[in-house]
């Protein structure tokens, strides 16, 4: 699963999100042909892309979903529940906790930290909000996977220190700066200002 | 402007970010070599895409960074207050409208939608919610440029189709689905559970 390119990553949890709709909609067995027209791509593109993660069909029968389902369910890792923490307990922090999605695809979020002493011990969509400074004593006394930044850009830096050097290996990144993080620790951004400034762009160049 | 690719596009905001913040620490004049080190790119790859959307340098003196900063925020059009409107007052929306940064560069938010009595005529940080029935009349009566689509999936598309019967030209969608839209509207997604999976993948098979 090494040579697997950022693309065909990208595409996964969008292959995830069409078969779980068509399974919910009855449908048992689907070609790479219809497949392909749910999804904006082409047959060919769609036959590569399950060979490479690795789901199996049969000619002239096409994938079963069910099982294509539960094969990628599998290699995202959202087989089972994954416990995340949340740094900032502002607009973005509020919103990704109380996102209904995440919690029924089997990300748990543990904790929220803030240092707002208006927030600290507060509790958000029944989340608790506690010190930065505790952050690290967390880390170490609780099985975490995954830390979202959501704290202003002049922090997610040294809030990231203290992640890497409590062994947190991914990061949901959504302050506006690129963070500086050792080969180990896998990091996917969500840069909204970024995100509007390009819808902004093709609206104003109409492309 | 008609042949730059996606990938140019998705850079063009962090240029803009790049480029206020040296702003910001004094810096005059950059060279492609400083400013790819910054962004991650090739002095080449610099070369190349300030050169696709029209920005002038000197040899040997390197881009001025105020009139690069000047050049891309008009490509991006972001030297004038654009109106956008959100549907959706939920966890997103009520994140979106908050957001200082959008704000600050210019995006201005007029009203929000939803179909909560509970929500309608209340404010969220200072914007009035309205009810989904008077978008129509709203989008006649009003100058807005873009629209925010953060109500819960099932009704998306057919906000969606409102937005477009009403001449909206640009569609931010937080909805996990792919919108159905003409030609002649862009649209960017946002689908933080597509991301969220993204990122579960590289930590399960860490790569």
């Amino acid at each position: 699963m090494n040579n697997i390119s950022d693309a065909v990553i990208k595409r996964l949890p969008s292959y995830y999100r069409h078969l779980e709709k068509m399974l919910k909609e009855g449908i048992t067995h689907i070609s790479s042909y219809d497949l392909g027209k749910r999804m904006g791509l082409t047959p060919s593109q769609i036959r590569q892309d399950i060979n490479i993660f690795g789901g199996a069909g049969r000619q002239g029968y096409g994938y079963p979903v069910q099982d294509l389902l539960e094969h990628i369910a599998k290699i995202i890792g959202i087989t089972k529940t994954q416990n995340m923490i949340i740094i900032g307990a502002g607009n973005i922090g509020g919103a990704i906790v109380g996102y209904s999605s995440f919690i029924d695809s089997g990300f748990k979020t543990l904790a929220m930290f803030d240092v707002s002493e208006e927030k600290i011990g507060k509790k958000i969509k029944g989340v608790i909000v506690e010190p930065v400074s505790k952050l690290g004593e967390f880390l170490n006394n609780n099985d975490v996977k995954i830390a979202v930044i959501a704290c202003p850009e002049n922090q997610a830096q040294s809030i990231a220190d203290i992640l890497v050097s409590n062994n947190i290996k991914a990061i949901w990144n959504f302050a506006p700066i690129d963070l500086i993080l050792p080969d180990s620790v896998v990091c996917v951004n969500v840069h909204l200002s970024e995100s509007l400034q390009q819808l902004s762009f093709r609206l104003n160049n109409l492309i």
